[in-house]
């Protein structure tokens, strides 16, 4: 029975949290938050207590830690928790800064301690289908890796100033994304970027609508857009082209009602809230830590390489965005 | 090089002197029409001369007499062909009445004529796919044929008065169509009818929308529903389950266009035209009846018999909801 | 708060234990099961008690009885609960007896108690959304129903034997969603039904491959095609035809990941296992019944005339096959 | 009657050869072709007549040329045509060399000639469609246009050597369809690319699978992405995303059969061959340049600037491949 702390008990940790309680080999024992009547809430919900953050993660009872806080707390918390010896498994990302983050492995490293990061969208069963049949050879060699990622609506302009940008915030799981399905690392990242959906996005620096390229040694090909809104809902699609075909995972829809009649067939908009279209793999990424745990694997995937690699590309894309020009991914 | 000879320039002669002036196996040597006008068109078009219907069929120039006349002059045209030892293609069906048809299947069998009747649905590559497919085995031994047949819109109450009713002028194609798709003959016949679409329909005595199920002797099943009219265009599908899987043929829309946004995803309505829905299947039915003459076959499909049978389906589908009863056919 | 009793602790019993367990408005407190094991292991899992279903029904800590044990018994508990004054939601069907189940309705009527029937599909998503755009009048009057039920399997034989047969035990969802999409009774039933899929099914005097019209007394038909297998997974369609055009509800596939190749195009098969297909219908079901006991609905849909319904068209389908004629239903 | 002279009586120009002959504005005059054998085959099945080029470009009897020879004497031919005062309908692109093609249309503006250049995917009806909607304002603003071109096989390397390399060769469609959809100009071209279909391309010095974004001076964004094989068929995919929505056109299919089985559901490969994917547009392009004659319209789309514009960001796409750098186009 793995005893688990939440912290951040925001909406992810909430859909966690459900998951853990639900989980045989599971147990929650602790939930924390800053803001305490929130921590309260979810305790009450899930049987568990509520506890400040640093008793959490030194408390005996627990044996792995879910780190749902904000960004900025993400790595001093993962510390902590691979100093107490505990599993972490932490939500995207390890933090802006690409130095932050390799400090932050090095004491992961040295305590050797079970780390993943929670990019969710590996765990997705449309997208975990393609990248199984990719590694079985569906398609053969891999040459073209398509991702198209849109949210419904646009944040807020204030989320978007201290969100690190487009690059870091949003497409950061395209790269992930991009890296879990090529099986390459990338060496060069062209990026551009626009600001067309929301002025006051443009205002802030930063962009809204964004399209980026990037190759591999082996000069195999990504092609990734983001835009900030989709009216159609959460638009989430990836295609493989391949030397023997072609993989894609379409979208989502509310139902599979169709309505046909003078005007055409229509049915249903995609999808539209990021809780709902990745329910699912919520869940299968926490219990995929669980297991994890229980059966000793200490590296699961995706672990803070992961975090580290697609973090750097979303900092190549910045650049390249900002300098018009391509950069080099070491 | 097959020498033809079209009696009837109305629009189903027009879209046949079209393909037979296109083949080069073929030639259009002349057009009959009782509305002269008509036929002095289209043999403008063509490059054919005009004819009075009898000089036709009795000319040597002509090997070949395509009849896309009205019904009530099929058989009698079809029997001065057929004694005038042309090869002939009539559309469908050759009488109204499953003892004309008798009587003119006589005539043909006599002077051992060559008779291909036009069903033209079994051309539509679509569905020639489908059964291609079944004879091939793709879903082993056939159970449920299900067949889904809607007109746009409904014809004028007048010409109902003159139609043989629904079942005969217009499931005739999906009788035409289990047996194509069955390849065995049904022995029991149950329909269903009502008039809801329009009420002048239902005060010529005729049904506007009508179910029919039917078994074989060995007890495999067919459906077929009916209307007179889909707001969504020409709806034509057809189903076949199998003990190995299902294969369907889906409706063909103008165009492969999607539009998403916040009301969801639209296409394109079905194609509304008979004549562009089966453009190709008309095409691909006169082609295989000059390949048939061409190559010596004397029996194209589908034949007289092909005639008779979905006739003697119509008819027992009338009687069966005339009566209320299911009724038995030899 | 609505504390329920569950008695039957199989397959059924245990989804809708877990939905009540996670519904903030419900409390499971006592689990039945003529097998003590199955009864201790669900009490264990949703923290409630294990009691005879006596006591259960009797129990002053009881608001509402699930009823999820086999067919026999229904009548009798639902009758028992009433008399207790308890809300019941019963699985389909009441009886295999249009008699026994007027008796029971009877009891529920003179008690004037709380009765939901498990017509589980009615509360699937896809269709759910089909009859509530009827009901809004999004295609206008209806004019055809078309209903296609495939199971994955075939039952074994034995089951067969007790079942009722396929009328009564695998078309009885059909009846009840043609009538819930339809929203007019049926005065006619029509059936074909035939062994095709395992002949043991055949020599028990059953069907597993069956077809059936029904009409209404304004005109309006239902087609009702059913399959004891369906290679490619539980194949659960639903298409209405209306003055203002079709509303369809497709399968739902394991993801929407599709493969390109040389071979063409391919997606998952359908799902293939009826309470992951319908593990939403069965949760939604639930929660609508504790939100009619908590809204003092005391009719909830759909009810025991619902389920009585159902019956007498099942009856009166399975008497259409027996003796090859339509059948009237009062 | 618009007399045309065809001059190229190669697969296109068989093509349009045919589309003239049954076009009942148009006539088709004479066929040249530097292989003699091949004109005179052309001219029999249209009941043309064979000439030298140099006589069906001044002949009286003729009002508009044709240019479906090879690329290399494409621009010669439309300078004589031009002086020659016919109407000219001339096989994509005018040139390899952007230099040659502005000689080239200055000897068109000098004459005042009608040109037209054969960008055939404009007269697709799925992407006119998707045109034609976006000019309505189906999708509000653009914002991202995203193409996918995949040839079904790769060019034998020794076509490859004369080609002009992928960039000019095939994604010059792409640039054209872009420019068409976007409706504005691109300012910077960043291209990627790589040998990994066939190595013999590579070892000309060209690329087989690539990526270009491009960006407008209002910030609008083009993803195209290129393969010279894919297995599936000939894959044809446009999406463009705006303020108000998304509108795609899919890929075509050879029919619209679906075999459902234990390994899902498949359809057929996408059409395979470019003349039967484009046969409607070739046909509706020529008939475009008659309609555009008939009606005195002397700038018909696309024209020589866009056939200049589709070759400047073919060579702006090259320089950036083999530079690594983003190029700015004028």
């Amino acid at each position: 029975m793995i005893r688990f702390g939440v912290i951040g008990a925001g909406r992810i940790g909430k859909v966690h949290a459900a998951t853990i309680a639900a989980n045989p080999k599971a147990k929650l024992v602790y939930v924390a938050d800053s803001f305490k009547a929130s921590a309260e809430a979810l305790a009450a919900q899930t049987s568990a207590e509520v506890a400040d953050a640093e008793d959490v993660i030194n408390s005996p009872n627990v044996d792995a830690i879910l780190i749902a806080t904000p960004t900025p707390s993400h790595a001093d918390l993962i510390e902590a928790a691979a100093r107490a010896g505990k599993a972490i498994l932490c939500e995207k990302p390890v933090s802006l800064s690409v130095e932050r983050i390799n400090a932050c492995l090095d004491v992961v490293e040295k305590n050797k301690s079970t780390l993943m990061i929670g990019f969710n969208r590996r765990f997705d069963p449309n997208f975990a289908s393609v990248e199984a049949r990719l590694r079985r050879g569906d398609v053969g060699d891999i040459e073209i890796v398509t991702i198209t990622s849109r949210d419904p609506t646009p944040p807020p302009a204030d989320y978007v100033k201290s969100s690190g940008g487009l690059f870091r915030d949003m497409m950061i799981h395209d790269f992930d994304m991009a890296r879990f399905l090529m099986g390459e690392e990338f060496v060069v990242v062209n990026a551009l970027g626009s600001s067309l959906v929301d002025k006051a996005i443009g205002a802030e620096g930063d962009v809204d609508t964004a399209a980026v390229q990037m190759q591999t040694a082996s000069g195999r090909i990504a092609v990734i857009t983001n835009s900030r809104r989709a009216t159609y809902g959460y638009d989430q699609r990836i295609e493989v082209h391949g030397a023997g075909g072609m993989l894609a995972a379409r979208n989502i829809h509310a139902t599979s009602v169709e309505l046909s009649n003078a005007n055409g067939v229509s049915g249903d908009p995609v999808q539209y809230f990021f809780l709902e279209r990745y329910a699912q793999a919520y869940a299968n990424e926490i219990n995929a830590f669980i297991d994890a745990i229980v059966s000793g694997n200490r590296s699961p995937k995706p672990g803070g390489l992961d975090g580290l690699q697609a973090q750097k590309l979303a900092e190549a894309a910045t650049v390249s965005w900002q300098t018009g020009r391509p950069v080099q991914v070491a």
